[in-house]
This record gives C-alpha cells, structure tokens and sequence, in this order.
C-alpha cells in the first residue's frame, strides 16, 4: 500500500526543487539536487534528490533518473569523506513509511559514521542552524572544486 | 582509514562471483549478481553485487559499474515487492566497518520492511535454510519472468 500511490507535488522535497522553500543546498545541477537533512542523524548527513523525476520510491523512478542520483549520491559521498573524515559512511534509501520514508519524493541518505558516536533518530532532532550554515559552506566549496 | 584501502581478492563475495563457494542466487548477468543474505534482518533480504569492479565500497566504484548496480537493486527490489509485498523496503550501503560494513566487496542491501516486525541485527543470525531455498526459487522465478 504504501509502496504505491500517485505522487504528491505538494511534499517539501517539491518544493525546494522548485524554490517555494528553503534548504542548506550542497550541490545542483540540471538532474540532481543535494542539500544537508534539517534533522541530522550524524553531522554532515546529506540528501540527494532527482530533480526530473516525479518518483516516490525506487520502484517508479526511471533508469536514466536513477542512474544519475546513484552518481551524484557518490559524489557527495566523496565530498563528505574528504570534507569530514569520517570513519564510515552509510547509504539509506528507504521505501515506504514502514521502512522509514517520511517524504515521499525518491532520496538518498549520507549519513557519516565517526569513531564512538552512535546515530541520532531518524528525523527526530532538528539540527544546529550555525553548525548547519559551516557544514554547507564546507562541503558545497568541496563539491564546486 | 576503513573507508580507504586495497581490494581483497578473497573476501566471501569475490569468491561467490568467482563460484568458489555457495549462494542462494537470485539473479545474475554479465555484470551483476544478487543473492540472499544468509543472515536476514528479515524475510527477503537480499544483496547486489557488481561482478566485474574490483571495488570495496561506494568512495571507489566506476561510474559504469554504479549505475548497473542501482538498476539491479531496483529490479530485485520490484520483484521483492511484486512477490513478497512488503510494506517497506529499505536500501542499505554500508562503507567502511564503522558503517556496519562487514564484506569488503561493495553491496547493496535490499531489506523487506513487514508490519508489526522489527529487524533483526545485521549479520547476527543465520537464516532458515529450508525458507531461503523456497525465498530463492519464488524470487528466482520471479525475476526470470
């Protein structure tokens, strides 16, 4: 059920897509659009969202879209292992609001791991606006070099 | 650290691809092969693999061989739904050991979310040999038709 279902235009991710809100942008192009997750699970967790594709999952997206997010998704990978130097990093995709999907426009998670710190939440805390405004200006300065 | 380093020739994965040890095989082609988990955080855990990138995670994929990747992981994960109907699916892509990566081959995990169930512990317990073999034909067939 929840796996299925038409897409809403009205969900955030739309929106930021389309300028109506706001969001710490990392990187952009015409495909793809990264920003940093308002409600960080680890410091430096990172969105990618297709920008063409009206997909809520990875059953609808189409290949070409889906290839083009899998890419900008290690691209920013990159930039936030070089950026932050984490000891790991992990990739989340979720599907469905009983897998954890709270937006249902297509994402991927970057969430980097550090040494002795466990995971925040998911989409429970809001991050720190200062802390936020660094991180975005560190890593889309990664991502433009 | 972890999330840097040389490839592993041996690592369990290398040798399923290579046919030195066994799989309960879901899928494969020229470039990707998906198998089950045989320690399932649920029922219908699967793995995808990239067959010809000597790669230990998401930091150093070539791009070719990532973009096959994310459209098998699509097409396991439709065929779990189709035949499985979950009520979730979550994506994960663990990098370095810090990030819960314990097979250094990078993989993407495809986890069945059901209602009313949680997740087991990543790679904690083994699973029902008797129900992987009858999850491998259903989701075999499914994926040849």
């Amino acid at each position: 059920m929840s796996l299925h279902g038409d897409y809403d235009a009205q969900n955030i991710f739309a929106k930021i897509i389309r300028g109506e809100a706001p969001c710490y942008k990392l990187y952009e192009d015409e495909y793809v659009l990264a920003f940093l997750d308002l409600f960080p699970q680890s410091r430096g967790h990172a969105l990618v969202i297709p920008k063409q594709a009206a997909a809520r999952n990875l059953l609808d997206i189409d290949a070409d879209s889906l290839g083009r997010l899998a890419l900008a998704t290690q691209k920013v990978a990159r930039a936030v292992a070089e950026e932050l130097e984490p000891a790991g990093i992990q990739i989340a995709q979720f599907n469905g609001a009983p897998a954890g999907q709270t937006v249902f426009h297509i994402h991927f998670h970057i969430v980097p791991r550090y040494e002795g710190q466990g995971l925040g939440v998911h989409a429970a805390q809001k991050g720190d606006e200062a802390d936020l405004k660094v991180l975005q200006e560190r890593l889309a300065k990664r991502l433009a070099g």
